[in-house]
């Protein structure tokens, strides 16, 4: 079947969109209102950018009713945001943030989670997560407007906090450790258990 | 622990972005040179922006000598590319494709894979695919300069093609039948068949 997206309700692009994009990560983006108030959301439109300059990006789509998240919002007036990793245990506590709850209030709060300093920049981390991304605001741009007007968000990396727990015996991250979840289309979600390794082919033939 | 990235070299950076932004989604690009010649290559920073308007995205670093990849060549100079959606079975030449090819080199043919025509845009699809979306280029922002240098590609999504039997009863595409698989750290993939749902809690208090 083709699918035209001018044919397309800006709903029914999006539902395609989160179902044949998969698995994505989960960034549990962490900011502070102009007020100090604490934001915690996840976003699923987000990856690494590069590693020259240290970047990453997010995707953090307008509400529905056209105007942007809290989230964007802090950013662009703080220039500052936490990536919090998600891992399985984690999750229920993540979705619980995924809320539209109002600015005023704080879902660290909310879902029941505690802060810890971060080193570089002013939001706080999520204390429980196993990782996460100090970063500063490189770029927001703005590709749409309205309902689901799309931006990105391009962050540079500053400061990376993994917990020691998850460092395996080669020095390295442990992936059957560390047990990140994925994003699915609908309400559904991915556990990385099930792995496996392929090498990289010669560099030519 | 925590990590300075201003203290790492660009490749000890990318392995730990690598290894802590799981599971990634994986665009399989196709685009054209412009003497014709198909490029064929998988990304891992690669994710959607969002529906309105319709946008993905993907971050080809520059090579270890301080090169563009073929692939941001190619769509720089003709504005177009397809993203090839992969899944469990083609998982293997996808991998072959990942290999640094000469541009004279058509990685359709060095993967032996069939092309199929796409309908708004030149380069091909990878014909056993189950799904690919054409896309043309809305902007391609460099980060970064020298090896491993970030840049990132905004293609709004002109064209969506899906295998009609990967579509379920509902008339929705079906996570069992498609099969994705993600990008981990290293040379480590993670299929998509343990997943759990959690539905959005209520939109406020």
């Amino acid at each position: 079947m083709q699918l035209d997206p001018n044919e397309q309700s800006v709903r029914e692009i999006y539902a395609w969109m989160v179902r044949l994009i998969t698995p994505r990560p989960i960034a549990w983006v962490s900011t502070l209102s102009d007020d100090g108030v604490a934001n915690l959301a996840p976003f699923s439109f987000f990856n690494g950018v590069g590693a020259n300059p240290p970047t990453l990006l997010f995707c953090p789509a307008n509400r529905r009713d056209g105007t942007p998240k809290d989230t964007l919002v802090n950013i662009q007036r703080t220039g500052q945001f936490v990536v919090n990793i998600v891992t399985d245990p984690d999750a229920e506590a993540m979705n619980t943030t995924s809320g539209e709850w109002d600015p005023s209030e704080d879902e660290f709060e909310i879902a029941d989670l505690d802060k810890a300093d971060s080193l570089c920049v002013k939001p706080p981390r999520v204390a429980v997560c196993k990782a996460a991304m100090e970063c500063t605001l490189l770029e927001a741009i703005q590709l749409g407007t309205g309902p689901g007007g799309a931006n990105v968000v391009i962050g540079r990396i500053v400061q990376i906090h993994v917990s020691d727990e998850m460092i395996g015996e080669d020095g390295q991250l442990d992936a059957q450790r560390m047990a990140t979840i994925g994003r699915m289309g609908d309400a559904d979600y991915v556990r990385t258990g099930d792995r496996f390794s392929m090498p990289r082919p010669r560099r030519s033939k």
